[in-house]
């Protein structure tokens, strides 16, 4: 059994609009030392498998059919055995 | 410098719809033994300062102040030298 930990992230070279809008929310609470403000997706699910690279196998599946669009995002994940 | 790498996760007692509605898509594509799974938000910035307890302030309160709902959510972060 293991609890994935995935993050989803915008690629890089992709401009992040809520990134930016928390960008000029801190400038309006004072905040003038902070940049480069970026916004991802982070998810957890357990899987009920032993076999670690058939756990991989399904958590692949679920990013690529479900959590990540492939034309703005790319993913990758952690599983620590439960 | 620092980036900081910033978890704002719902608390595990309150209902996450969102997690919900992926184990429906998870079923859908023909998996059954996915569970308990949670969607949240990741975040990363970077704090012009050099000094870590200042640097771990103001990520404090970005925090409190725009990122995380205090009544249903909770927040851990961790800073990276550059």
């Amino acid at each position: 059994m293991y609890r994935a930990k995935i993050f989803v992230k915008r690629r890089r070279t992709i401009l992040d609009p809520q990134g930016k809008a928390i960008e000029l929310g801190v400038k309006s609470i004072g905040i003038s030392n902070v940049e480069d403000i970026r916004m991802d997706k982070y998810f957890e699910l357990t899987v009920n498998e032993n076999d670690e690279i058939v756990a991989r196998k399904i958590v692949d599946k679920i990013c690529d059919s479900l959590l990540a669009n492939p034309h703005l995002e790319d993913y990758h994940f952690e599983l620590e055995r439960l």
